[in-house]
């Protein structure tokens, strides 16, 4: 599982109908023993922690890998890392890293690699997450218009998002800060004004700011950022009326979103949250039962 | 569990026999899944790992969070990441912070938080094992003479204790520093010289010297605190014969406590490490059995 | 389990047959709890990962204990935080400190210790890994020729391997630097220069080199030790046909070892790190049951 953007339609949906199957109650867990590892490069609380749910719901092992403390500091590269883990008797790792495809050096491994989130690149199980809560909502993805609105440049769930959802039937738009649409970035949908947006889209897609990817220090101040292209509680109340909002998190509250939309009726974001444990549970018995592990 | 000043006289001597009965081998676990986590703010061995090992051996399911690497480094407040651990599917928290009452803003999510330590504030946990030591020394609290000495200003037991030793019955006495003591602080006991009390009372009660939370340089040196205020080998020996010594740990050898007396008989310091457990034990069982789960 | 030195050739043996044992699929568990904790010093992914997956293996509960975030930071002692996790119920701890010996204020303690490496001293399951390799190589160790190269003056299994090596019947040579040789390192063994050595002997351990450990600048260069005392590819054109390489890992590729031989034929590398795991599983089972534990 290294890229949304790699799955079928076919193999998209029966991932969903899995992570609904767990969100409904479904108990599953390994028949035998299964190690596995989680190694983030970069800080998370909700990927890590909720694969970390997701494993220990299906019975599997979590074997504690910290990178402040391994020997990577001694300058073990990340190969030789994954390797050794694999020697050690782990059967399938989540990898979160700052470097751009960080997986392709590890395929001659042959250990299953789930990506946590790579650089700018792609962030699957968020992907899948995000698209579980939105069929959840409209029962279907096709004629749905979608916003992604923000820090496309810096999001590894913006671009891989759109290209899903557009495989699925949905129509995507996007707001923000035109310096942050690079050439190409917007090739898979519709930019628009956010005051157009809100007024246009079923789901209202809003990206975090990444302070810690933007090299440069930001030429625009919070509070303007959040007049000039963040959901204020003005724009909510243009919205449609069963319009949902998404968002990753963690959340800049009051500079994607008014602190007190947070919450709101259409607020969707700590749902998205609970559904990141069942998307990554269904992830993670595909990969496994790909290998020959069964769970009954 | 935020304040053992909030618990009743029954309530109290509740949680006291059930810790009591694990302590005497009882074995119970939670007949369902339950998932917890461990946040602190601030270093621990004791609390942290007593905790964590209470959890195990009441069939919890420990996952991990290590606030270091977690999303807080990118400026997620702690009332967004307890509710997303709770969107998770957290079932219960242990908080340790630095901010005093830092549970009051918590209250609102709905997952049941225990106190780990709130800056200068509460420890109830803590405060559970002394008074289980105590207990279990001399089967009663009435009438008990106990003494509290150190730096009763930047404890979080001191003051709670006192509060819930007097509730008990017992007759609190203070020593130390006469600048560690603001006003108000004895309210509830009578202050005496550390040569007078350690003659007056059935439980000395020593204090560690919080270096970490004393902002200006401490104006005394370490062997003059130990040779004015400290328990010194020829203070022991003006102690009562039942007379008992504790101490909530780390503790700085030869400062509060000669290095000699940390083992010596009337050490109770590394049994109230190993009743921690087991009141730790009793307050999660209480808080999950609060919220309707089952222990077989 | 402090030295592998002290252990008498019947249990060097008898352990080996154990951890084949394990490398062979035999399944046992603890038949009651067990709490073990990992304390490591230094940083560490094959020792600790793989005492970690032992532990699970053996159905041993295994407690984090994090040093960077531990009481340790308010200048608790090693002797009172390993007294403290034995009041706290732990059965048994792993080990890796800086400091040579370390062990030796912790034996009053009470609680069963391994050492998972100690200064420059020892690492004990290291050299039983090792030991184990090359007995499954070979079936024997008699009359074997092994060949140890590199920064024997830094390493803890050099000398101790050198020493069981012997004890078990082999013969064994050393190369790399001289300056790298205290008087005494090469009592256990013959130097060579590592041409002659490479032609010579039936096992290559090669030792990392330690930058961490080198106080002074080195005043060699990578490229320069790899060309002088390194395995390049020619060098291992000259190796006996069933000759076979070892390395502890972390591996400098390209210093010690050209890259392109880590993963060759003769390497024993990963092999090595996959017995790490069943070595240190006939370790803590023969530790705990020296304490009275069970398996089944």
């Amino acid at each position: 599982m290294l890229r949304i953007t790699d799955l079928s339609i076919e193999k998209i949906n029966s991932l969903l109908d899995s992570a609904d199957e767990f969100a409904n109650g479904k108990i599953q867990r390994a028949t035998q023993d299964v190690f596995v590892a989680n190694l983030f490069f970069e800080d998370s609380t909700r990927t890590k922690t909720s694969f970390d749910i997701a494993q220990r719901k299906l019975g599997l092992q979590v074997v504690p890998f910290d990178i402040t403390t391994s020997s990577l500091n001694k300058g073990e590269s990340l190969y030789d890392t994954v390797k050794t883990l694999k020697s050690l008797g782990i059967d399938l790792a989540v990898v979160r890293h700052p470097k751009d495809k960080f997986y392709e050096e590890l395929k001659s491994i042959g250990l299953p690699v789930i990506n946590g989130g790579d650089g700018t690149g792609n962030h699957p199980s968020q992907n899948l997450l995000d698209l579980m809560t939105i069929r959840q909502e409209f029962g279907h993805f096709k004629g749905l218009k979608i916003g992604i609105v923000g820090d496309v440049k810096h999001s590894r769930v913006a671009n891989s998002n759109a290209v899903a959802l557009r495989k699925m039937g949905a129509k995507v738009y996007f707001s923000g800060p035109e310096k942050w649409f690079d050439e190409g970035t917007i090739i898979n949908g519709t930019y628009l004004s956010i005051d157009d947006l809100v007024k246009e889209v079923d789901v209202l897609m809003l990206l975090r700011i990444q302070h810690e990817r933007h090299g440069e220090k930001m030429k625009i101040s919070l509070e303007s950022y959040h007049r000039k292209f963040g959901l204020t509680v003005d724009r909510e109340k243009m919205m449609k009326e069963k319009a949902i909002i998404m968002h990753p998190a963690p959340i800049n509250r009051g500079v994607e979103i008014a602190n007190s939309l947070v919450e709101c009726g259409r607020s969707r974001i700590f749902k998205q949250m609970q559904n990141g444990v069942f998307a990554r549970m269904a992830i993670l018995k595909d990969a496994l039962e790909a290998e020959g592990f069964q769970f009954g």
